[in-house]
């Protein structure tokens, strides 16, 4: 049914997941070949609307924070990913499903049963062909996202309730407490050891040498050439 | 577990629910209750900011307009209805999940399999005491609301396809051609039909004569009045 390539990259903070979809889509665009690079929460007006909420730190229960991913991931899958690989597109996604396992998860605690329900629902049972973990240790992560303080100020074994979304206000990611991103992490080191379409990488490689292990594992997928006349999309949708 | 009274208001377009949403509070107030209206979507500021995007007409698939209300809905029972309702509050809510079942469900034909996980799951299985439905004709409900032109523009058997939202730009609810109204109210009385807590009224009766069909259920099952000194709310929510 789909005739594309479905590349998703995941990872926790400062993983540099942004970097490796923008060095892909570049040299897939160099090679002529029809690409489009998205990111979630985002591309959509719905994903840039909710992204605009999750930064205001408004109240955000776990459970709606959930509802709130599955929605903008429904319109994303609807609008661009879906239609995109029908047409024989390359898409790359910043952050999908495995996102949600991770962060809402492990990292809130939200019960896994729901979670899968609400990702297959959204995605209407699509998966990546590839998935690339960029693995990275939190407190060098954070480090690079300049929130080295977190690591001062909580220990590692803080509560396992620092990852409740807090009624009185929500708590963005990168403000979560070193704990928080340890269980992240550990979603995904599970999520790759489970899923045979997961490639773990390490993130603290230079990052021409991560684009360049990327690229071994992607080469061999990208549907082949034909003899049409090559089409590029620039969209400007980052 | 909970002290005290939940009372839902479903209907159309038109029905006439936030007057009787107002006429009750008034009253319990009057006679020295605690009452708290609550609407959806709204009252949170997660609920006010979804509200925003439906008004916006921008894109919105029907999995994640259910979404949306769904995040919605949870964040309110989370912050407002819940806790309320553990205080010993009355609680009134315009609209319920009843709304999804008949705009989502009946209207936009999503499954009603996913529609009751959504609402169980936003909910945490909370449900109303009492729920007032005010059963209008479509067709007499837009007239109140100022949209009688939809009646002339599209006959009652235009496509069942119509309720769909468009991916192009999303139709808001009182836009929708008569035949979604009609789902939408075959939906509502299917639910009073199969739920003994659902009471219907004929929304065309005059205002003060509904009001005192509401009262006259209402008031056998209000908590008694104890000999503590009477907390009137007044908040300023909807």
């Amino acid at each position: 049914m789909s005739h594309g390539l479905f590349i998703v990259f995941e990872g926790g903070e400062g993983s540099g997941k942004s970097t490796q979809v923008e060095r892909l889509y570049r040299r897939l665009a160099e090679t002529q070949r029809k690409a489009l690079p998205v990111r979630e929460p985002g591309t959509t007006p719905l994903g840039l609307h909710l992204r605009e909420y999750l930064k205001s730190k408004q109240p955000l229960t776990p459970e709606s924070e959930l509802l709130l991913f599955a929605a903008a991931r429904a319109q994303l899958v609807a609008d661009h990913i879906r239609p995109s690989l029908e047409r024989g597109f390359i898409v790359m996604s910043d952050r999908f499903s495995g996102s949600t396992v991770a962060y809402q998860g492990y990292g809130r605690a939200v019960r896994r049963d729901v979670i899968d329900y609400l990702n297959d629902y959204a995605t209407g049972g699509l998966n990546p062909d590839v998935t690339f973990l960029l693995d990275i240790d939190p407190e060098e992560g954070l480090h690079r996202v300049g929130k080295p303080q977190l690591q001062l100020a909580l220990s590692p074994d803080a509560s396992a309730e620092v990852g409740r979304a807090d009624v009185e206000g929500h708590r963005r990611f990168e403000d979560q407490p070193l704990a928080f991103h340890n269980r992240v992490r550990r979603g995904y080191l599970d999520l790759a050891k489970d899923n045979p379409g997961w490639r773990t990488l390490d993130a603290r490689l230079p990052e021409e040498e991560l684009a360049e292990q990327v690229w071994d594992i992607v080469l061999p997928l990208l549907p082949r050439l034909t003899s049409d006349p090559p089409v590029v999309s620039t969209p400007a949708l980052l």
